[in-house]
């Protein structure tokens, strides 16, 4: 497949767990990949199992985000914004600028990405961008006030950016993901399937890649079966 | 292909759009179909294409819909419940027997034909029973109160079905079917996507039949790439 | 004040919770008052209270909503549909007959009486109708699918009615009642305000009625400050 | 009354529209007044009229909105969270500094106020916060993303203070004001409550302050009869 033929995606917030599966599936599916994360050095196995091209960026700094799409270069067909961080407490004790920190990374990163994605596939008339989202998105839980804030924002950014950009030929899609990712350090046990398979999460992100403009979602959840919700 | 292996599907409310589309794609997957709806008259063709077995059935009537699982045997791993009535006018217009027609029909029926699924489903341990929705499900408009009543039920009763029999392992999903449809007589002018192809809403169906139980979707909408929304 | 000035305020399926604080209330704020319900014996108490006219009558019948209306009177400015029936279980014990008794109680009554109430109020281009809700009309619970079914339909009436006659001067609101209601049956255990006090619920429904048009809500949730949600 | 008994609401991000009108009626319900905004030479009118203190702070500076909680004083009953800032255009255009500013203003010192008040309220175990959402609070516009994740943001923020605080007995609430406010630069034309009645949206908020414990609403929202949703 030449270069001009192959199409590419960028997964943005890379590690070991649902963007993992992700590129996995990405490549099987012939897609050429491109990795980015504020530490690329725990993606080597991967970087040599999919044969990804690794950058080290922090995607809340807009510099950073502008050189990462230049090095991934002018075609790009799938981006993936996965970053989020994370803390929780009673609000009275939650230090400010953990807030900030959780918002630039959960959410002002998330339009970095985005904008700068959308420049590239609007000049191409095509692509799709996807935004990971939580139960914190839909659901603003106590002593968490912090992630629900970053939480609601990226699923905000997600419908304003569908609104605008899907009559443009841009496919928006915000994944909620309702319940805990089984990992090694926290395996699904007994085999019950009460945590999600980040395999079965990345074939539904899939799904969404493939849906024609005829028929498309911009919000989907997923839960194990046995998740109260 | 044995009897005891091939998995069943059955759509309820079967016709010309999104159910023919639906059961092309099944059949292609290797499904025994039955088809059921109030008149099987118009569904020769399909029969004739996808093998599949006709029942006459009026959804909104309990012995009817008894009547119809006892045909269709057993096994049973996919059921579909796609009927609903629309009467639309000023709420001092509507005669109240419209609102019972459509109350009946659009969600009383998927109660009934739910229920009967739900039995054997639970008794094998696994199966997907896919309600479909509209626009309406989620909004309800202004001169059209009974397709909102009808519509709002039925979306009430696919979530407390996924509530109650995810854990039992029956998966429960319903989708939000937010534009027209394409067909013979609404074609999507200009080849511009305006109108959901029922094909790909189908493929979106399958989609949902297919994921694992770690990972279960209850609700997905789908909308054309130009939907305002 | 003369029978032409003095407000008229009729309360469907009264009782001796909500509908009773509302009645007290609503009295206290020189309104007429009709009650109806199906068993008006027990409504012996309240009316010598209150003054309100009684009037027996099945909310599900279109005749006697026609009825009832024609007993009431030309003026009407509020009306509140307040009946409901429940039945609980698992989906596959629930009684077909059953599922249409909470959907004819629910909501085709509360299509029955909003027709009419519209019918009067649209002729003075004035009036409020208040639906009461509950925790089932917006999360279909486990166990629990006839009262979804219903509690979901009246909310899609609602909120269609809304769009369709807030333009043309009735307020529709809707109040999402999330949480048990106190009584001599079910006291507030410890005086810990841990259950619904209907004479906070009734308040809350009058500020809905004095809100000019300028500043409509046309849903409201209510809960005790210990309901989780 | 003395300066115990006396109940005092601080208003954030007075201006001459809502917040202006909430202050009067405040102050007509006999709480003493303290209001900040970052520009404060606007509000020696309101100040005139009300009695207020006025206070000069940026809310997204933590050790502003310390200092403006050490000169309010230890009484505290009602804070309201009324800033915001919007910039529009297509999502390629905006400048990252702009969003950063949005979620600052919008957000940020949201939490920030929301930490000190429920310091406070949570010491005399009562209290009412208000945080002022919009039409992008629930909707994400297109052309609009910044707005919509700081509005989305706050909305997160409100609803996790709101399960984490009730049990604690402060009440939470946000109100969502779907439609332009009237002003004397943007009249109502013609007397016909097209735009919301800053006075009107003022009541609903008194409403909300005055909700006893049992009969709590988190959210409210408003919008002018001829407004459509």
């Amino acid at each position: 497949m030449s270069a001009d033929t192959q199409p590419v995606a960028l997964i943005v917030g890379a590690g070991d767990g649902l963007s993992a599966s992700l590129a996995r599936l990405l490549v099987g599916e012939n897609f050429r990949l491109d990795l980015a994360a504020r530490n690329i050095d725990k993606l080597a196995a991967l970087k040599e199992e999919t044969g990804a091209r690794l950058h080290r960026c922090d995607a809340a700094d807009p510099a950073a985000v502008a050189s990462l799409f230049e090095a991934v270069g002018e075609r790009i067909d799938v981006v993936v914004y996965n970053p989020s961080y994370r803390v929780q407490g009673p609000i009275v004790d939650i230090a400010p600028a953990e807030v900030r920190k959780t918002l630039d990374i959960t959410a002002f990163g998330g339009f970095l990405v985005g904008q700068q994605a959308a420049r590239r596939m609007l000049a191409a008339g095509r692509g799709t961008i996807l935004f990971t989202g939580a139960s914190a998105s839909v659901k603003g839980y106590a002593n968490s006030a912090p992630f629900a804030m970053g939480k609601f924002a990226l699923r905000g950014l997600a419908q304003s950016m569908a609104r605008e950009l899907h009559p443009q030929g841009i496919h928006i899609a915000h994944i909620v993901i309702d319940g805990g990712i089984r990992s090694s350090r926290r395996p699904d046990a007994g085999g019950r399937d009460a945590m999600l398979d980040p395999d079965a999460i990345a074939a539904t992100c899939l799904d969404l890649i493939r849906q024609p403009r005829s028929n498309w979602s911009w919000e989907i959840e997923v839960r194990p079966w046995l998740e109260t919700f």
